[in-house]
C-alpha cells in the first residue's frame, strides 16, 4: 500500500489563561507537566490578544480559565484562546472552567430573559470545544447544554474530609442547607457525614403580603455543630442570615462549607461579622487579599482537576475515580 | 423592478398524532379551526405512516402529540410528522407536546447515561422543529436544551382557581410538597392560594444507614385542608405517602393537584385505596378508563394551549397572558 | 517542548442494546470480545433507560441493534445509547443495523409524505453516531442519506453458497425475480449462481382498468430448480403469489432466499402453506418461535458482522473482503 | 407598543444563468415576470463572476439554471449566485434545476467512490439554497438528499399528450422499457395510455461468462406501434440497441419518449441512423444545433416550471396540479 | 381549506444595550421609533443580565450596539441580548454594531494566533443573529467571516462633505494617507474631492537594520490643507507623527478625518499637542469627555444609520441609498 | 475491561486530482510517498467521476489540486474527491491547493455580489475536508474565511533566494511594488533583501476626471535593478505597465517575482515582448507550453509542499519551519 505509516503519539498540554493563574500553576505542579508558554494582554481599547509560543499541532489541549470577575472578559479570553487552538490544529480541546460562568441563568425566570448558561456552552462549542470539565455546576442540568462530554466534577469529599478531620465529635454535627434549593446538596453531606439535616427556609408570611420573606428552621440544631452547606458563596446575604437563624436557634458553633468563594462586594465584611467560625471553601476561584477574612479556609481544587486531566488523556474512568458523572 | 408583488397571508394549521386525539379534538373546538386531515397508521412491521391530505405549503403548523405511553411510538410518530411538514414547505413548525417526554432524564444522575430530555429537543430540532410549546416542563432548564424559542404554559393558575372553588373555607388550606424537590412549585402554589406551607420531606435516617427513608412532615397540618402539589403522577407512590404521612399527622382533608395524570400501573389503584379525598389533574395525557378512579378530576388544558398557539400565530405576548416564560 | 507524551491506543468495544440479543452475542463471540455490560430498561410510563456499567472513554464503539417490532421502541433506544456514548467521550461511534429501518419509505410516494429513511439517518447522526454499518439496504441510495461513511454489508455470498450447496444439479437452477423491482439484485444471483434469469412481472391489465393486477412469468421455469430473491420477506404476499405463478409454470422446486426475515403478521403461516420447499434467510433480525416453521432455514450473518467491525476497527479495507461498497 | 409597523409584501424573482437562456426566456414569458438583469462572465482565468443589477433584497429567489455541459461550470454559477441571493438579503432562494446533474451517481456502485448526488444537493444548502426544483429526477431518492423542500415535477403527462396525439390508433400502441432499470417508469406510461408493455432485457449469456450482454425481448411488438421510454437520453447507446431490437422482432413503428436530452457525442449521429421514426424529448436542457436531428420533437417543459414557481410562491398545492411530489 | 388564515404584518423594533445609548437615542428619533425598553445591569460578580419588557415576538429586531471599552463586557451583551431576542421568538436579529470590534484581529499575523474578527461574527450566528451591519469595517474582507448578509456602510460621504464645507479653497486640499495601508481608502477621498494624493510611507531604514521606522512622505504638501484620513484613531501615534512629518515638510494645514473615534489611551493629549487643527470623527462610538479636547469635531453617523435600518425593514436596496455594499 | 485493544497507527496518503499531474508526482517523489492510484474521468456529458483504487480507511489524506482553468472543472474534481474520500472512511482530509481559486472575489466589491472565496471555503467544508493547505493567498484574510486550520505557506524565501543569487551586486536592487495593493508584499520583500523599496502608484489624474489612470513612480530606480513583486500574473497588464514605468524612469534592468503564474490569454506575448529580462515564478499552477517564453525561470513549489505536509503529518510546526501562519 502507498503512503507512509507511523505509530502513533499523543501529547497532552495545559494552557491558562489570565484569570487565576495560581490555580493553572498547581495544576501544573500537580502533574509535572509545564503550562505552555503563552502571549496575553489586552490592547489600548480592551481587545484581548492571545498567541502561544510552541506548538500545540496535534496536541490534547486543556484551556484553564476561571470565570471570576471581570467575568466577560476571561469568558472572551477563554474563546479566544479556544480558536487560536483550534486554527493552530490541537486535536481536541477540553475547556476546563472550574467555576463555571452565568450558570445561575439556567432557565428564563421570566419571559424574554436568555438563558446564558446555555449560550455560554454553545459559544464555546462554536468557538472550537470539543468537551468541557467543571467543578459543582449550579444545576447538574447544565451538563445537557453542552453538546458533548462534560467532565462533572464533585468537592463534596474535599471538603466533607476537611470539616471531619475539624470537629472533635462528629456526632455533634446538623447539616444545614440555608434554603429550599439546596436541599438535594445538604442530603449528600448528611449521608456523607452520618449527620442529620435540618432546612432554613424562606418564605413569604402569608399573613403579610408584599413583605420581607421570614426565615424559618425546619429541624434541630440546639447546642449542635451546624455545617452550613452551598456550592457558591456570590455577596453572602443568604448564608449569614442563615447563620444568624441558626445562632438564634442555640446553634453551638457555625461552620459554612462551600465550593465556589465568588465573594463579590460585602461578602468579605458580612462574613467576618457574623456568628460563623469558619468559612471553607476550595480555591476554584481567586481571592484577591481584600476579600479574605482570618475565618476563611481555603482547600486547593487542584490535585482533584490534575487527576480528571490526566484520566481524560489517559481514556481513564474519571466516573470510578471522583464518583461524579462521566 | 422586476418580478411579481403580492400582499402577503399566514395561515395556521393544526396537527394532531395519534397520541391523544380528544385533546386535539378540543384544542381545535377552541380555535374554531379543524384539524388538518391526516393519514396515520403503523405498517405490519411496527413502522410508522404519515401524510396530510391536504396542502400545508407557506403554514405556520402547530403538531399536537402528548408523550404518553408508548411513549417512543408516538415521540417518533410526531418526528416524522415534523419531517413531512418541513419537505411539504410549511414554513415554520412548531411542536406542541403538552406533556413533554423524558423530562426526568434531565442530566445525568450517574456516569455513562444519556441525557434523553436534551436528545429528544435535538431531535424534533433535526426533525425540522422551529418552536417547542409544553405545559409544566419537569425542570425549566429544559427550556435550555432547545435551541429556538419555547413556550412554556403554567396549568397553577388552572389548578389553583378549581381548588379555590371547591373548598368552603381557604383560610384551612395548607400547601403540602410531597418531597424537596417540589418545595419551589409549593411555593408558587402557597403565594397563589394565601396559604401556609408544609413539606414532606424524605431522607435517610442517619442512625439506621443503608435502611429505607422515612418521611417527616414540616409545618403544621392537623385539622387542615391539605392541597399536595406536583407536577406529574406516575405510579403514584411517593403521593400516596404523602398523603399516608398527612392522615397521620392529623389532616382534615387531603387534596391532591398535580398537571400531568401519567397513572402508570398501580397508580389509580392506589389512589383510590388512599385517604385522599380527591385528586385534580389537567389532560395533557390521555387518561384510559381503566386508570381512571372515582375520586379523579380532569380540568382541559385546551383552553389553555388554544390561547397559546393563538398568541404565537398573531405574534401576541404569551408572557402577558399567562404569566408564563416568554 | 511542555506537556505529556505517550503512545495513542485504542480499544474497540461492542454494545448491544435489547432488540436482537442473541446476534450480538454471536458478534461477540465470533469477535472474542464480550459486550459491555449495560443496564437497559423501561420506565413504567415507557421511557428507555440505558447506562453502561464500565468506562468507554476513548473506544470505538460498536452499537448493534437490529431495527425489529416494535421498531420505534428499538430504534429510540439506540441513539439514546449513542448519546449516552457521546456523552462519555466515545471516540468513534458506530450505528449497527442489520435491517434498516424505514428503508422503503426512502422516497415521497406521493407529495406531503415524509422521507423516514433519511430522517433516521439525520437523528443517528444528531445523537452522535459517526459512522453506520448494515446489511443489503432496500436501496443502495439509502447509503447517501448519512452523512459520513456507510459499510454496507452483502449477503449474498452467504445465501448463494449456501444454496449451491443445496442444490444436487446446479444447472438446473433458474434465479426468478418476484417483481421489476428486485430485477438487478437477481441478476447478481444470475452472475454468482451461472444461472439463467427469469421474472414475475406485476401489472395491471390494460383492457381491465382499476383491477388487480396480474402476474406475468417471463422466463422459462418448467422443470426447472426456481430460487426466489428479494431482500427481505415482511408478510409474505408477494412472495407467495410469485411462488404460486411458479408453481403454476411448472417449477419443479421453489427455493426463497431473502436477506431480512420481517416475517410479520400472516408471513409464516403464508410461507407454510405455499409451494415453497425452503425458505432461507438470514438473522440480521430475530425470529420469535411462533413466526417459524419448518422449511425456514436461518444462516447467521455474525460471521460477516464480525469480520467487517474489525476490518473497520483495524482501518483494513470492507470492499477487498466483502466485495461490498466502501 | 414601540416600533414601527407595516403590512408585508412579498415579491417574486426570476434569475438565469448562463447555461439556457432560452428556457429562462420562455418561463419569464409564462410568467409575465422579466428576468433580473444579472451580470455573468468569466474572468480570463476561468473564475465565474457573477452581480445582480438590481435589488433582490426580502425577494423569493428562483434561479434556474440547467445542467448541462459544461456541467461543472454551471452548476459552480449557479452556486455562486445563491451565494450573492443570500448575501443580498433574499429571504428565500429555490434552486431550479430542470435537469439535476450528477443524478446517475446517486449510491456507491463499488467501494471508494463518491455520491455525487448528495454533495451537489449539500453544496446548494450550503451556498444558502432553501429549496429544489427539478424535473423527473433519476432516481426518486434523490428526494432524499436535500435537506429541505423538494418540487419533483413530472414531464409524463407533457410527453404522453403529444404522443397519443400523434398516433392515430392509439389501440396499436405498447410500451416498451429498454432496460430492466426503466421498468416503473414505462409501467406509469403504460397506465397513462391504457396500453401494455413490453421490456428490453439486458443480461450476461450465462453460458458464456465475460460475454457482451445479449438484449432479450419481453413482451410482444410485432406489428406495434412501440413507444420506448427513459428519463434521459445521453449517448443514445442504449436506446438506439433497443429500438433494433424492435425492429428485429417486427416492430411496426417505434417513437422515443424522454425527458432530458443530454444528446452527447455521438447521440445525434445514432439516433438519425436508426430504427426510430421520432425522438420526442422536453427542453429541460438546450439542443445545440450540432445535436439537432429532423426526428428530434422538442416540447417545452416551460408551462410547467411556471406554474409550478407560482404556486410555490403563492403557497398553493404542486401536487395536486402536476400529480407530482409535494 | 383548514385553518386560520390572516394578512401578514411586521414590525421593527429597535434595541439598545449599555455602551453607546446616546447614538441610541439618536437613531430612534430619527426613525421616529422608541427604543424597547429594556432592562440591563451586571450582577455583583460581573455576569451580565438583560431582559425585554415589553413582547418582540415576531419583529424585525435591529439591536444596536457598539464595541467600545470595556469592549469584551459589551460585545458579551449583544450576544446575550440576541440571545434572549431569539428565545423571546423575534422573527429577524440584525446586529447593528457600528463599530466592529476585533477587526483588526482579521487573520493570524503570526502562528498560534486567534482571527477574533471571524470568531466573533461566528459568536453572533451561534447566538441567534441572522444579518448584520456595520460601519467603515477595518477591512472589507469581514463581509466575508459572517455567513449571512452584511450592511457595509460608508462614512465618506458625511465626513467629505463637512470637510469641503470647511475648507474655502477646495483647489488647496491634498488627501494624505498616513501609511500605506490606507492607501485605497485615501484613493476614494481623492476621488471625493477631486484633490490630489499624498503618501507617508513607513519603512525600515535598510541601511540601519532593526532601527524605528522612517516616515517618508510622497507626493506634493508644501503650502497645502492636508487630509489625513484614516477608518480608526485609537491609541493616536501614527497619525500624529503622520502630522508631523506633513508639517515638517511645511503643510499650511491638517486636517484629521476619521471614521471611529476609539481614543485610547494618549490619543485626546496627543492629539491636543499636535499640529493637527482639526480632527473630524463621526459618533459610531461614544466619546467620555475625558476624551475630548477642543480641536475635536463630531459628526452624527445617526441618520445613516436609521435611513439603512428602515431600507432593511422595508426590503429597500441599501446599496442604492448610500453606494455601499449590499 | 471488555473490548479489543491495539496500538495506533497513522498512515499518511497523498491523492491528486487531474489539474497538474506535474506537481503532485514532484512531491510524491520529494515525499518518497507514491500517489494514490486514483481512476478519474469525465462522462460524456462532462460529469466528473473519481475513485481510489485502495483502501484509503483511517488515513490522513492530502488532496493536491491547482486551481487552474477550467478552475470550476479542477474545484469540482477536487470536492468529489474529498467526498469519496469521506465516505471512505478517511480519517482527516487536507485539501492542499497550492493556488486557491476564487481568491480575488474575497469580499463584496459592490451590492449583490458574491463572496465567491469564503464560498469555496464552505464547499470545501461541506464535502468533508477538515483542514486547508495553500500557497501565498491573495489575501491573509482568507484564512479565516474556513472554519478549521489552514496552513498558509510562503514562496518568499525560494523566491528571494533565487534573485539574491541571480543579481551580481544585490546592492543595486530595489524592490518595486507595481500598485498600492502590494507594498506590504514589497515591504516583506525590502526586508529579506535589505533593499530600498520603490512604487508604483496608479491613481486618476484629478485634473481630468473619468480618464484613464497615470502610473506615477515613488522612490528611486534610476540605473537600479529593479524587482517587481507580486503574488500572481494574470493577464500580465498590470505589471508589464509598471515595467514600462520602470523603463521610462531609467531602471537598469527589472526582473519580476512573483508565486501563482496564472498567465491567462495575453500574458506570454505581452511579458515576452515588455522590458522585462526575467520573470521568476514557482510551479504552484502549471504552464501550458504556449504559456512559456524565454525569459520565463520556473521554481518548483514541490519541496516546500512536502515538508509541510510532512509536518503537518507529524504534528511538527509548520510555524517553525517556514516561517509562515499556524
Amino acid at each position: 500500500m502507498t503512503g507512509i505509516t507511523t505509530t502513533g503519539e499523543k501529547r497532552l498540554v495545559l494552557i491558562s489563561g489570565r484569570a487565576h493563574p495560581q490555580l493553572a500553576e498547581e495544576v501544573s505542579a500537580e502533574m509535572g507537566a509545564a503550562l505552555v508558554p503563552t502571549s496575553a494582554y489586552d490592547f489600548a481599547n480592551g481587545e484581548t490578544y492571545v498567541r502561544f509560543e510552541e506548538s500545540v499541532r496535534g496536541c490534547d489541549a486543556f484551556v484553564l480559565q476561571s470565570h471570576c470577575a471581570p467575568i466577560n472578559q476571561w469568558i472572551m479570553e477563554q474563546l479566544i484562546m479556544v480558536d487560536a487552538l483550534k486554527r493552530a490544529s490541537a486535536k481536541r480541546i477540553t475547556v476546563v472552567a472550574p467555576f463555571y460562568g452565568y450558570a445561575r441563568q439556567d432557565k428564563k425566570h421570566r419571559g424574554r430573559e436568555p438563558i446564558s448558561a446555555r449560550l455560554m456552552a454553545d459559544l464555546f462549542k462554536t468557538a472550537g470545544a470539543n468537551r468541557l470539565m467543571s467543578v459543582d455546576l449550579h444545576t447538574a442540568q447544565i451538563q445537557g447544554f453542552f453538546d458533548g462530554p462534560v467532565d462533572h466534577l464533585w468537592a463534596l469529599p474535599l471538603l466533607a474530609d476537611y470539616v471531619r478531620g475539624r470537629v472533635a465529635d462528629t456526632g455533634s454535627i446538623t447539616v444545614v442547607s440555608p434554603d429550599a434549593g439546596r436541599v438535594r446538596l445538604a442530603d449528600v453531606w448528611s449521608d456523607r457525614l452520618g449527620a442529620p439535616l435540618a432546612i432554613i427556609h424562606k418564605r413569604r408570611d402569608p399573613n403579610r403580603p408584599n413583605q420581607v420573606q421570614v426565615h424559618e428552621l425546619v429541624g434541630d440544631v440546639a447546642g449542635r455543630t451546624c455545617v452550613l452547606v452551598d456550592d457558591m458563596i456570590d455577596t453572602g446575604g443568604t448564608i449569614v442570615q442563615a447563620a444568624q437563624a441558626l445562632k438564634d436557634n442555640g446553634a453551638k458553633e457555625i461552620i459554612v462549607a462551600a465550593t465556589h468563594p465568588i465573594l463579590s462586594g460585602p461578602a468579605a465584611a458580612r462574613l467576618k461579622d457574623s456568628p460563623i467560625s469558619e468559612v471553607v471553601v476550595t480555591n476554584t476561584l481567586p481571592i484577591p487579599p481584600a476579600h479574605q477574612f482570618p475565618s476563611l479556609k481555603v482547600l486547593s481544587i487542584a490535585p482533584l482537576i490534575a487527576r480528571a486531566i490526566r484520566e481524560v488523556f489517559d481514556d481513564g474512568s474519571v466516573t470510578s475515580l471522583f464518583d461524579g458523572n462521566s
